[in-house]
């Protein structure tokens, strides 16, 4: 790890000056601060041979720092999937509003990812020298990373190389919060109702919903039943469920189910009604994603997890930003991929208030 | 109106050279051409009197077009509300997608609407010398005009002025196919449940709905049921049109219900059905948005109107273009409100399959 030479009072950090680098390339300190500022009238030879010396010594200057600043242009990229994307929406608008804050303008870029048209975007993005790029995704599924010589910051679906900067929604915990609040409201036999299998949200939430069962000494009953992302398969599972538990005038085989969206647990709650099971006083459902418009419409209203994705694109802006003000020879100032805590809004689905 | 003067072979319109604007300037004519390309080093005195003596005698050269598509940096804004729009994120990508096939990135800027922000917004826009501004609204309500010195174009949300150039939903026509398909249908006797009353969105499509109705000699049972945006109100609203039938023993007082969104006719449709009214054979129910959450889930499916929303965002990008590379004297190419025509979707909310 470098040593801050701001800190470095000890002798065994040298601190590099700006006579050091002159001497080392042969050339005066103003023609040194006139070459790393870009600024003068220099040949390109001068200017290459000071910034190697630079570079070689370790040089940080003030001077270099307020250089690389002020060629900035403030404007950042946004790279989104074509999708429209009740997800990524709220993600752009938190990163956004981020940056607008900090006086730095968005450029929006979208097409498919992977696309030839995504590659056009890139190269606009890049020619039109933008200080770094926010790359979102329509899910959690993880994507390929890009080819930009700026920071980027992935966010909501992260890059597939863990040492790029990605922010997503922290799925496990998540669910442990649903589990946690059946488990104090005394369940212990629970079923669950997925998405699509292949998708990277619905294995990370029935992961994280059996090992927090597990840990919770609760019971998964039966298989998981994942299928669609749709309310047609939310009922479907309904009638799978009763099906398992045999003889139609028995008491349904699980006291709640877990779903991992709200498009499901809307979808759950309208058949168990329509099955003469109440909710929920019989069985309880809980969903994911606080979509207003199922919950709403839910009768009663749901119990879901909100993965404050606004929040999620403010913080992508914030680290995009750090990356691209970290100093010139410190790399970016972190990477890896950071997790969005969410929170549970418990509503009626679960917890009747009668 | 004034005279072309690429067309002006009469003796009437004097065409105006460069040397009328040098001799009335008292300078050379290259010094006109430098003034008015912005290039050349001249004293900024010098270039403001060439260019008020080219305005004064309203000379116009390709030169000084070009010289405009210079200027220009191929940049637009795109200003839009913070609420979180489904209506308005289709916009936004049709005008990004029309705006990037003609090598023009977007700036978007959003904030809520008349805001401090925006205003902020519209100042970074402007610093920014962005060749244009396109304006959007998360519904179709008419908002104030933003004052700026580049084109504008409001797409889904016209300008309350009439002159400038808005792109809207064409809703009167979308209710007269509604109408028109329950006519062909052999329907007669129409029920109407919408949203927030205020909304110019429920005032047009009424408006059309009656029209319609009278024209094709068709019955609006009772009063319009005017509420909210919500499932809960649509459910509600069965119950009253219900309860106007008199004797729940007998028929509903209408054969089909026009409802003003997909929401809407979803919770009308699950009313009917929970009341036992069989939906489209006894009741055809229809919806406006074609949302697909919506209308997917709905049993059965419905039929719906689609706005064409991307459609309506690439003509406000068409339109943007046009203003700005219009030539400096002839104004702007167009103005006033553009209405996008919609398309009915036929499902089996309205015509059973069996």
């Amino acid at each position: 790890m470098k040593r801050d030479a701001s800190h470095g009072a000890g002798r065994d950090v040298r601190t590099v000056r700006i006579t050091d680098v002159a001497r080392a390339a042969g050339v005066s300190p103003s023609t040194v601060s006139k070459a790393l500022n870009g600024s003068g009238s220099l040949r390109e030879a001068t200017r290459e041979r000071v910034r190697a010396a630079a570079e070689q010594l370790g040089f940080v200057s003030d001077a270099g720092a307020r250089a690389l600043s002020t060629r900035r242009t403030f404007i950042v990229g946004l790279l989104s999937t074509d999708n429209v994307g009740r997800f990524s929406l709220p993600v752009m608008l938190g990163a956004e509003n981020a940056l607008s804050v900090g006086e730095i303008s968005t450029l929006v870029a979208t097409a498919r990812r992977g696309s030839v048209q995504e590659q056009h975007h890139l190269r606009t993005l890049v020619a039109r020298r933008v200080d770094g790029i926010i790359v979102t995704g329509k899910a959690t599924d993880p994507r390929e990373p890009i080819a930009v010589p700026v920071p980027v910051v992935y966010a909501l679906a992260p890059s597939t190389d863990p040492d790029d900067m990605s922010v997503v929604p922290d799925d496990a915990a998540g669910m442990r919060l649903v589990v946690d609040h059946l488990r104090t409201l005394g369940h212990r036999r629970v079923a669950h109702v997925g998405g699509r299998p292949e998708h990277r949200t619905s294995q990370v939430r029935l992961a994280s919903l059996r090992a927090s069962l597990a840990e919770a000494g609760m019971e998964l009953v039966g298989e998981p039943l994942l299928g669609e992302w749709s309310e047609p398969w939310g009922r479907q599972a309904v009638d799978l469920l009763l099906r398992r538990g045999g003889d139609a005038a028995e008491r349904p085989p699980m006291t709640a189910v877990v779903c991992a969206s709200d498009q499901l647990a809307r979808a759950v709650g309208d058949r168990l009604r329509e099955r003469g099971v109440r909710v929920p006083h019989e069985v309880a459902v809980t969903g994911y994603d606080n979509w207003q418009v199922m919950w709403e419409a839910s009768r009663p209203p749901l119990t879901t997890v909100d993965m404050d994705l606004e929040r999620l694109g403010r913080r992508a802006a914030e680290r995009l930003l750090a990356a691209i003000t970290a100093e010139p020879d410190g790399g970016f100032a972190d990477s890896g991929t950071e997790l969005v805590p969410p929170r549970l809004v418990v509503r009626g689905s679960s917890m009747a208030d009668d």
